[in-house]
Parts: C-alpha cells; structure tokens; sequence
C-alpha cells in the first residue's frame, strides 16, 4: 500500500512519535490528541478496517488486544483508565483506510459514546 | 463469578435481547442504546477489564474482532459504518466488569471520541 500514510510511518518513510514498535504492531502518538493520552495502535500488516478482517488476521488481533494493555502501561493510565475506540466507515468518520486503535486516557472522559 | 450480570445474561439466568451467541462470545442489544444500533459483544469468559487480558487469551479476542464485524453485518451497519469502544476502569466509567464491545453505528457519531 504505497500511498497509506500509516504504512509509511511503519516504514519509517513518515515520521512520527513512536511509543513502541515490534514486528506485529506499532502505536504513535496521535498528531491530534483529545486528551493527555491519545495512542494509535495499528497493525503492520495493511487491512483497511474491521470490516476486512479475516479468520487468518485473528492471532494478529488477538495480539492487538494485549498490546493495548501493554500501551496503557507505557503511557501510565492502565489504573486511571482509558478508552479504546476504532471507527470503521462513513458514520464513525474513518478517516484512514489502515485499522486503528485509538487509545484515549489520562482524563475523565468528556463525551457520551455514540 | 455469580454476581457478575454479563455472566448471568451469558447463562441465560437474566433477560436480554440477544442478537448472536456462540460457545465463545455473546452479543445483545444495550438497555441504553446511545444510536438505533448499540450492541454489547462480549467474551462468555469472565475477564474483567482488558487489563486482565492474559496472552492466553489472545485466540479468544481475534475471535472477538471477527465478531464484531459479524454483529457488524448482522445489524446491517457493515458499510454505513460504526464504533467500536471498549472502556476500561475509572476515567472511562467502565461500569460492568466483564469486558464489553460497545458496537455502535445506524447514525453519525454524534461526539468527539475523548
């Protein structure tokens, strides 16, 4: 996926404020945080959204899911807590076509969910 | 866990509305949807927050991710879109400690994330 800007920050071709990297994942600092702690954890494999997740994606994904909890310790707010959201398509205004993880925290959450 | 009331709905021993089960996750309508399609996903394991997330169950949350875009499919918000949004302790008003999927779309996200 040449033009996908979060495949470029995997590589390394667009920069970013990495908090941690391996070969499965990486999560950065998002450009536009909503709160003290705004994380995005994506995989390095390209898939555009949930909605293309295969059964094949899964350990990837189940891996996603305890790199969450890893982020909420780097970042300190495993205790405090966090949200994690991932917004797929038009009505959650999906804005870039490589799965997501927002991991939101540091503050009492301000908004309702929907 | 006998007092948790996700375990109880999993086991049938409290109503809802279920929209999808299987011997390994459980999905029904929020008695407080926040849009027309608000679903809870959960684990039929009791795990209480994704802190607690173990890398033993990582095969069980790439399950829960190909689920979400099933319940996705199944409420028919697979291409208008929808949020994902699992809250974890205190700054995010986890409520109910057995981990919980919101899946929430059939309108425009209505508020900002954090």
């Amino acid at each position: 996926m040449d033009e996908c800007i979060f495949c470029k920050i995997i590589k390394g071709d667009l920069p970013a404020k990495v908090l941690y990297k391996d070969e499965q994942v990486t999560a950065f600092h998002d450009i536009n945080p909503v709160a003290p702690t705004h994380i995005l954890l994506i995989p390095n494999k390209h898939i555009a959204s949930i909605n293309e997740i295969a059964p094949e994606d899964e350990a990837l994904f189940g891996y996603m899911m305890t790199s969450v909890k890893k982020i909420a310790e780097l970042t300190g707010v495993e205790k405090s807590g966090y949200r994690l959201i991932a917004n797929t398509g038009p009505d959650a205004n999906q804005e870039v076509f490589h799965i997501h993880f927002h991991v939101i925290g540091g503050q009492r959450m301000r908004h309702p969910m929907g």
